[in-house]
């Protein structure tokens, strides 16, 4: 699957080349490459090399190409030819440029050894400061320096990381620090002292022969002396750091090839910890958090760059700069606004002031929250530094999330994690925050919150539509098994619920009303919070409040929004989005309050009504129960015209909702046996009520059991096999669109969708009652209502066949959910055990019914579009599956030229801007 | 679907026409028609037109078209303008030509009308007799006869056959016979006679009165006495058969347009009720049960046809007649030596003598068993009377089944139906007779025939592969459920055992081993009896015998099979196949024995070795287990280690009984949980085995439970996840090839098949195992066996990435049961809930498990064949779904150029007839 996979160019410019380079220098105001050049010099290295071409201060240096990790990699770890002698040339340079020797015992150069991948991957691989540093030149630092006590910081920093990255010294199993740290904290309590800076230049000394020894005690050798045994010691570590297992790991859940390997960067290093009036720091252009425009970071004095991250020492507002190293701070602050506009972007950089003289040693474009994404595009819009068009592109739609979700307070939830109330991780399958009572039982949550004994979260292996008004009831939705399309996953995104699914860890006993999980053991009636956009299961309560946008989009009083709000944004990134698509954003909605959310969120019609959902609702469970159960059409007939006046009244709700928004309803899908109770107590209670004995009710579910019910009998051949089914929906359909159309003056816009067709047949059987229904409703109503009928292609046999089917549809609506089930053979209630293995394995780039396949199941979506069409000119196409509501998939959607995308309510924000996204990318339409 | 669907030229041809005509004569040596119009004439009218041409006696008339028939039911029941006219013309040159008069009160014509569609719908349409007799008629026709009281006979049986087809006077509900035979047998009784022959002039006289008064009654109306009137209402009721509710049945059945519609043929009486030297009877040209040569037939002297047929007389054998009319019979014997030549086939005859005079009335291709149907094709190949490649073209090979199964003897099946001892009727999913006592239990089974309890029938609602041994044990099969590619059949047919499948009104209680089939009751250990060709379950035990073929197959000494006898013409049979057909068949076969089953039909090779079946048996299901439930991967290759050597040893026998020809072995397929026990005792059991605790067992059964487990954890899924396991598999296939190539001197050609796979990577994982432990294993053997590594191509996404999957393979394999279960959504153990619905309903014109669906199915196998050539030219193609054995599917098989099928053993002989069949098609290729 090479959905978005990003270009391999490399290797076409590596055969050109007639003899390949390997290193490029940067420095003295001149650099090799430039920012253009991430592929071979990575991110670090490229950004470098265009801030030296700036004219920014930047210690001199020279980056090894991703090349070279490549070769080295595959070529059973050899070097290739002539490296060696760029690396030294460059070195020689190095040396000329600074007046300084690597190894010299006069003036000493030391290094930084530094990886740097095509894109960021934050910690993931190794870095290794002053090298160069051994007994002699440590005293020439010392003296040429004047600090002797500085010199002998690096020094033993210097062993540190060395010994953990190169000579691989660790925490041995049961061991919580690695020797090293073990060995300065002793020393820290001996001396009684809180800080490092707080030793001095002896206890240093001593702390170095420490380390040297642990060394040799640790891995048999000697610490090397010779500098520049030294630096190849450190570029090895960093190019088998590629496939380490964390980066891999990283790799493989971020889509990026092996084969792109990683940059070294060498770096003449500069001092943060040369003394007082040295430093390092980190800094934004923008806050990354919620994107105000103000400068931002923190930074240390006296330090180097890990003690930053380290949080022992707790570092300063970059604010208080400006006071303590006014000079430094002006600089630095000037500096960040002609970054952040030559690269038109928010920067994240590292800093390093060495006796008052700033250094760069890092800039690149900064990660930010949704919120901060949203809000800097906008403001940069109104700044003239990008385009409308700009800001729309670089917003990753998913991002959009967190604008919508409640949130948890973060520093409350720092504190949790602090002290470990994290219980595990599941999938982060419905976005935001939410805290409440366990409670393992659907009926049971719906009871709980009827009599107002507080929020509830709803925890169960798996959910099913039975539990439907439960999951209503939660706050949050909590399951040990399915994926990120569950039946709990897809409901709670629908109703905009918290939902964590499949956190395999869960070891839940229903009987009991009890759960462990790890060690603890929690039981009915504990607080817990789920927080869906990281997956996280806490115990206790975490604060949550809700998002701004919603707060703004569903407050009483609608407000005009406040320019710089994140509603502001919002809006404006929305607007934009909807200036630039082609594509209409419709949702998936079964109750008028959902239709009012998504249009609130700007969905422009239902794309999916299911009208299932409706009849397990109390007032309708127990007609359709008896309609089951029917052994006669006679009795069948009775129990439908039960439900006929209900289910008028539920579509009466959602065409005055939708006014003439078009409203594509879909006839009853799932398998019968879904609607029958399971447990006995609720069968003792139906067979009474229906007045047969227990042993029959439990005959007939049993006869409605199937082994492979996703394959079984439902969707139109239910409607086939019981048409009376059909007549009673299309009955109620026509009817409330002609009492609606009567009360509010505005005729709906029905379309009549016919699920799980695989052959035309089957179509034309279930559109003749439906046009029989509508003609007798419009005579006896004296009313015509426009109406569409077409159906679901979400079986192979309907794509494959749809020149045949389109001449009984109207519309195709592509249910890529069940078209992913079949055309893979994958059930996704099931696919959990594997998927993952899948992922890692590299069978699948990403989970499937989370992103489109496009070779498989866009195969089939493009026959049917192309053959559909050749058969009914203009027929209309849409996607309803979830994929409506994914980026990738929206895109190829785009690409298919379908009228529109249907997703749960709370994705419409994101379609409509990945619908711009792809209207944007102008890609070659797909035929 | 329009697979096979025949031709409706008739539509082209009539536009072409300017003036149609309706009405074609026969008579007087004389016809508009001749054989080859059926389309227009019917079959009866277009022989008749052909047996005139050639001289045979036939009494004159004249055949309404077909297309009369379509247009009067199609334009709301009007005839076309000219029809009248033609018929009243064509009235005349009868009455003309025998010097007779409709209705004329002097020399009265009287006629038969009787319905004759394209192809013979037997009993299915109405007939009238005696057309013309009024009062006055019947007198002249007695005093013309000299015979009143058959002139009265002749009016009785008119009004009484009238009276039924055409004013629709039939038994109320509550009768058990219609008004007429009432009266009719009461007059009997009072006469106190036996038979209807035995009735006076005067009491028939009476008897007319009384026919007349029930019409009167039944219907407020008259008998008709005018003749012209009784004409048309008898050639409406024959059109208007054409729709009626047997005849549509038939028509679904058998997949008959229903735009055939049914010619209708006028015909001068000729009377085999006119005394002792008149009869009427049916004959054939050859034994149509036995196929042996010699003229056949049965006959009543002084009765018209439908006596005969009615059972109250018992009628006559043909050769008593060159007894009793000389004459007569010398004639008929020279005719139909006559017909059967001209026609070159069994010829099915009806005759009636008319005071001594010999007239034939019907001739068309007789009927025959699948015994006959061999034998007479290959005996007409050596009389010269037809080519090899006719005999193999008109042999149905599905009729090979018969030749193949064991059956019960024919008269003690026609008492059994007599004593109403058939107690339902199922699916025919596996052909043969077999009786045995009733098992509820698989275990049970195996050890009732294994104390020597005689033969049993194990009865399931379903069985799945723990029941595989009790299967094995068992004479038959029967279940509740499942269709005809269930579990239960699918096994059945490979084991070449009986099966009725899917009687759904078994109502089966396993604690109680008692089952209820209507009003009866059964329990374990009563005898029950199976026809398994035609789906009927008796009471009681109905003896069987062996077949002939398969008695001279594999009895102990082979005999040179004796010219004449049954065995003869099925070696000829498959003789000739195997000169003709290009395609190679194979079988599904995963034990030795049933290798050499297979290699008795003539497979030339295993297409499907199934591995999960071995891992039933007793000495590996419990390191199977252990190996499931192995909890780290040291423990599972611990029980693989166990297994190895057993598989090992199982595929030894594979290929012993194989020799060099090729054998595709599929690596481990199903969903693992269908290894473990569902049965409290035998978890109880396992768990002890395994040391484990009961609850903790339960849990990993439960972990293991899927929601459609088709589309579950199965196939290459299993391989990846647990590469031991295809690791394992993979070195027992290698060990067990190299040990039969060093012990025998040949080498095995082994095939290896990775099930499921849905993307190119899957299969590439798959392959970089087994090929590493191939390497190792022939290092180790010194010894090389050349092997094919490839894949099933059973999912709709395999066909559409074909291209990228062929690259890793060198052969694909269809598997169309998933391929079809997948492409159209529907799971075939489920699909026995609506599958009738859409037979019915014409949804599918087939069970698309059955007969493959060329349209969906089809069209991906062609996208699979095309791109996988592309990829890999050369690539071998081949079959191994349960298609594999059903002739359309085979013909289509042919056209895509596959280079095998494979099917069950049983099966074989079919698919090489099949095979040839398609070949001498020359269809054109489907690319």
């Amino acid at each position: 699957m090479a959905n978005r996979s990003p270009s391999t160019k490399k290797k076409s410019t590596r055969s050109k080349r007639i003899r390949q380079r390997y290193v490029y220098w940067f420095g003295d105001g001149t650099a090799d490459g430039d920012r253009g050049m991430k592929n071979l010099l990575g991110g670090k290295g490229a950004n470098l090399a265009e801030m030296c071409n700036l004219g920014v201060p930047v210690p001199p240096g020279f980056t090894i190409s991703t090349d070279v990790c490549t070769e080295y990699n595959e070529n059973n770890r050899r070097y290739p030819k002539g490296l060696q002698e760029e690396i030294e040339a460059s070195l020689k340079r190095l040396e000329k440029s600074l007046g300084k020797g690597f190894g010299d015992t006069k003036n000493p150069l030391l290094l930084s050894v530094r990886s740097g991948a095509r894109v960021s991957m934050p910690g993931m691989m190794d870095t290794v400061l002053n090298l160069g540093l051994n007994d002699e030149t440590v005293t020439a630092l010392a003296e040429r320096s004047g600090n002797e006590r500085f010199a002998w910081d690096a020094y033993r920093r210097f062993i540190q990381m060395y010994g953990d990255v190169v000579m691989e010294v660790k925490a041995k199993a049961g061991e919580h620090f690695d020797p090293f740290t073990i060995a300065l904290e002793s020393l820290k309590k001996r001396r009684n002292v809180e800080l490092d800076t707080e030793l001095s230049a002896d206890d240093l000394k001593g702390l170095v022969k420490k380390y040297k020894k642990i060394v040799r005690e640790r891995t048999g050798r000697e610490f090397p002396v010779d500098p520049m045994k030294q630096l190849w010691g450190a570029v090895n570590a960093v190019f088998l750091s590629w496939e380490n297992e964390r980066a891999v790991a990283y790799r493989t859940m971020h889509h990026i090839p092996s084969n792109w390997g990683t940059a070294v960067t060498v770096m003449a290093m500069v001092f943060g910890n040369m003394g007082e009036d040295s430093g390092t720091g980190v800094a934004f252009t923008r806050d990354p958090a919620s994107g105000e425009k103000r400068f931002y970071g923190e930074y240390l004095m006296n330090a180097q760059g890990e003690d930053v991250v380290a949080g022992i020492r707790t570092p300063l507002s970059i604010e208080s700069l400006a006071k303590s190293s006014p000079k430094a701070y002006a600089q630095l602050f000037k500096l960040q606004k002609k970054l952040e506009k030559h690269y038109a972007d928010m920067q994240d950089l590292e800093f390093t002031i060495e006796n008052g003289r700033l250094f760069m040693l890092q800039c690149r474009i900064g990660k930010r929250t949704g919120f901060a994404a949203v809000r800097i595009a906008v403001d940069m819009v109104s700044e003239r530094l990008i385009t409308k068009e700009d800001a729309i592109r670089r917003i990753d739609p998913e991002a959009l999330d967190q604008l919508l979700a409640p949130i948890f307070d973060p520093d409350e939830q720092k504190r949790a994690r602090r002290e470990g109330l994290v219980l595990t991780k599941g999938l982060n399958a419905g976005p935001g925050a939410a805290t409440g009572r366990i409670v393992f039982d659907a009926g049971r949550a719906e009871q709980q919150v009827k009599q107002g004994k507080g929020p509830v979260i709803l925890v169960r292996v798996e959910t099913s539509p039975e539990d439907i008004r439960g999951m209503q009831a939660a706050v949050g939705i909590l399951t040990a098994r399915g994926g990120m399309t569950s039946h709990a996953a897809l409901v709670a995104r629908q109703m905009g619920k918290v939902c964590v699914a499949g956190a395999g860890e869960l070891d839940i006993d229903y009987r009991a009303k009890r759960m462990t999980v790890g060690e603890t053991k929690l039981k009915e009636g504990d607080w817990i919070s789920l927080d869906g956009t990281t997956g996280e299961l806490y115990e206790g309560q975490l604060k949550t409040r809700s998002s701004e946008v919603l707060a703004n989009l569903f407050g009483k009083r609608k407000k005009k929004p406040v320019k710089g709000s994140v509603f502001h944004a919002y809006q404006q990134v929305m607007k934009w989005s909807d200036e630039f698509r082609t594509m209409k954003v419709r949702t998936n909605a079964d109750q008028p309050d959902q239709c009012d959310t998504a249009i609130a969120f700007g969905a422009e019609g239902i794309g999916l009504c299911r009208t299932e959902h409706m009849f397990f609702e109390e007032s309708k469970i127990e007609s359709m129960r008896k309609m089951i159960v029917a052994e006669t059409p006679e009795d069948r007939e009775a129990a439908l015209a039960e439900l006929a006046p209900l289910q008028r009244k539920d579509f009466e709700g959602i065409f005055k909702s939708m006014g003439t928004r078009p409203v594509t309803i879909r006839t009853l899908d799932p398998p019968l046996h879904e609607f029958l109770p399971t447990e006995p107590r609720a069968i003792r209670i139906l067979a009474a009520d229906l007045g047969i004995s227990v042993a029959k009710l439990k005959l007939k579910i049993e006869s409605l059991h199937e082994l492979n019910p996703m394959l079984g009998n439902r969707g139109c051949r239910l409607g086939i096999s019981y048409p009376e089914i059909t007549k009673m929906q299309a009955r109620a359909i026509f009817e409330a669109a002609c009492n609606v159309a009567k009360r509010t003056g505005k005729k709906p816009r029905p379309e009549i969708m016919i699920p799980l067709v695989g052959t035309s047949r089957e179509l034309e059987l279930q559109e003749r009652i439906i046009r029989a229904v509508a003609e007798e409703v419009f005579e006896k109503k004296k009313l015509r209502i426009p109406y569409l009928l077409g159906t679901m292609i979400e079986l192979p046999r309907a794509a494959l066949t749809a020149s045949e089917i389109a001449k009984h549809a109207e519309f195709f609506s592509f249910g890529t959910n069940d078209l992913t089930q079949t055309t893979y053979g994958i059930s996704r209630d099931d696919a959990g055990r594997f998927i993952p293995i899948y992922i890692d394995e590299e069978v699948f780039s990403a989970d499937p019914f989370a992103r489109l396949d496009r070779e498989g199941v866009g195969r089939l979506m493009k026959v049917a579009c192309r053959e559909g069409r050749e058969s009914r000119p203009g027929i209309k196409l849409g996607i309803c599956g979830e994929h409506g509501g994914e980026p990738s998939s929206i895109e190829f959607c785009h690409q298919l030229g379908l009228e529109y995308v249907s997703c749960s309510p709370f994705r419409v924000p994101i379609a409509r801007l990945a619908a711009a996204q792809a209207a944007l990318a102008k890609l070659p339409r797909v035929e």
